[in-house]
């Protein structure tokens, strides 16, 4: 009853309507038929490295050791750019080597990045336009049937990362971040952490500015909010968030990502 | 090959762009690999705790006997609301209770109700906003690793419910309800059923009033209906239902739910 | 670990926001609890057979051998048209017998097409309007169990096709063609394939009419493209497709399914 999954995780941009995934999974299973694959989202916005790198971040951890998460957002498709494998102790990513997996090298110890250079791993012929179903797919398939990857490839240790965005310490009481993210309730997602603002120095009193509106109580509960009152918590994946009670602070405030958010403290 | 599945089902108001959804399943997986995942929906309009129950109702018998039925909408998160389990003799139910499993318990005979109260059976530290990941999936996974419930919490008799709306019979010939749901085709489904209108009843000649519009026959297949003809026949579900042959008919309509339908017979 | 999966493909326009593709999913696994089911897509616009069967088409050979592809877009339940079983060497076809699998009669040698008429093999009662359900999965489900066809229907040689959209050549420097599919890019893929225009002739020199605008290069690598530049290139699925860098050219070009295309060859 406890057996173990061999588990794949699968992140792109393909969105539902597509046979982009079914193919994708279509081809792993062809290799791997013993495989499970679970969807994190197939809803990035086309082309969205920066959330598709977010969305890992979140939820990443939350799966068994040893999934093998799967992450095609990949505009540079074509190019010269690298399909990898980045190996921590408890997880392997496999993607296109253009940032994806950014926040990865930030917070995990990563034991090796290895370029998938052996092409009869892939399928082929290898299409100029769908590295998914034709590398991405089958070296993940691969891998999880534990070929060694010194036979799919060579280490390498330059991976492409872009700058997660990092709030700063502006002064004693004031640190300036931005909105990272805006939830279907429409939650705003800021990249402020513990590590910059404490959950006692929040509590203690803080103002949130975030374009024209301002949220003055810090809350560990949605029910204690007033009606149409914006306020800040500490959400699920670790970051300072703005809301309103059951209705969406995104659009009272035209959040995006991108848009500034300043916190004061007492 | 016939062997059992371990069968959880899920219905969430998460959407699919968000880590909500996965970073659940992956809590599940973690604690029983063993367990595999259905998705009923996540597509419920955030909040809508009538929307959820209604989806559930429409389809929770046609799984196989044993599936456990995980409904996370929530939007008491972090208010005192309590994480229960529903035990009938076929299905378990897992969720909130703030009136997701009305439905069942007008439908079922319920055994017992659980309200889950062992927090070493939550993900810790428990977040307030996201109880899907840190208490109902869990909860859910040590259940279908069939940890005895006097082990997780304690059997309660007065779970909350919502009145579900109900059909009058305003005369003998004339049944007053609502429209309980509209589907992806525009089919319009009202909370009438066989218990107030037999089909025979139907049959004999009915009519139907919504909105400023009027179905006069009932039809027991589609390909019977002229064009633009606005007709009533029992859906799939059991409930009266009314249509237009391939266009949308809540859109000529404009039936939204809580829209009142007046029946007629003869 | 290389242990084969029991595979049943599902392709429907149901949405994902109502219960139909729970319901049917519940129904299959009810009947064979060993399946394993993957969705295609839920996303068919509703109705539309031809979306189904380019999808379809586009991705049913990536799926390991013996994959039983099940395809539910029924504008006709309730009427006569007849729920089949295209069987082919490495592959079943199970849905409604409307044209829904024109291209895999074109494509595959097909060994028989069976008419499920044995009713007992169906969810009772059969309802008029959702033999996704009560028909498609529950047979599905006996045929992933192995039951013979012959106990199941009989053979018919005469099933419901559509004219596939075909390219004509024009004279011997022009094809026409059309446009069958947008995808979330918003790339535009016709129904020209190397049948039509040879990749040789292609990288010769063509250049590409569509509604107002024109592509003057073909291209293998998307990066080889400049800003704004509409080129045409062969995609995944092994059809001419049009498209611009990071940009959506169906956006741009005001591109639909239907629309004409021309190609020039030098």
């Amino acid at each position: 009853m406890a057996e173990k999954k061999n588990l794949i995780s699968m992140t792109t941009d393909f969105g539902e309507a597509d046979y982009y995934v079914p193919a994708m999974k279509g081809a792993i299973y062809t290799i791997n038929p013993a495989v499970e694959i679970v969807d994190l989202t197939h809803a990035i916005p086309p082309h969205d490295i920066y959330a598709a790198a977010f969305m890992l971040l979140c939820c990443y951890r939350d799966f068994p050791k040893d999934t093998l998460h799967l992450a095609v957002v990949d505009p540079g498709v074509g190019s010269a750019r690298r399909p990898i494998m980045v190996m921590t102790d408890d997880y392997k990513f496999i993607g296109p080597d253009n940032g994806l997996f950014s926040y990865i090298y930030q917070r995990e110890r990563v034991n090796r990045i290895v370029h998938f250079t052996a092409e009869h791993y892939f399928r082929q012929p290898v299409s100029n336009t769908f590295h998914g179903r034709d590398v991405f797919g089958p070296c993940a398939a691969y891998v999880s049937k534990l070929v060694d990857w010194r036979m799919m490839g060579e280490e390498i240790s330059d991976p492409v990362r872009f700058n997660t965005p990092t709030p700063v310490a502006v002064s004693d009481k004031e640190i300036r971040g931005a909105v990272i993210h805006v939830d279907r309730y429409g939650n705003i997602i800021t990249n402020i952490t513990a590590a910059e603002l404490s959950e006692d120095r929040a509590r203690a009193g803080i103002r949130v500015k975030v374009g024209k509106h301002e949220a003055t109580r810090f809350l560990t509960h949605f029910a204690e909010a007033s009606q149409n009152e914006l306020f800040a918590y500490f959400g699920s994946a670790g970051f300072l968030e703005l809301a309103m009670s059951r209705q969406s602070a995104a659009r009272v405030v035209e959040a995006r990502r991108g848009l500034e958010v300043e916190v004061f403290t007492s």
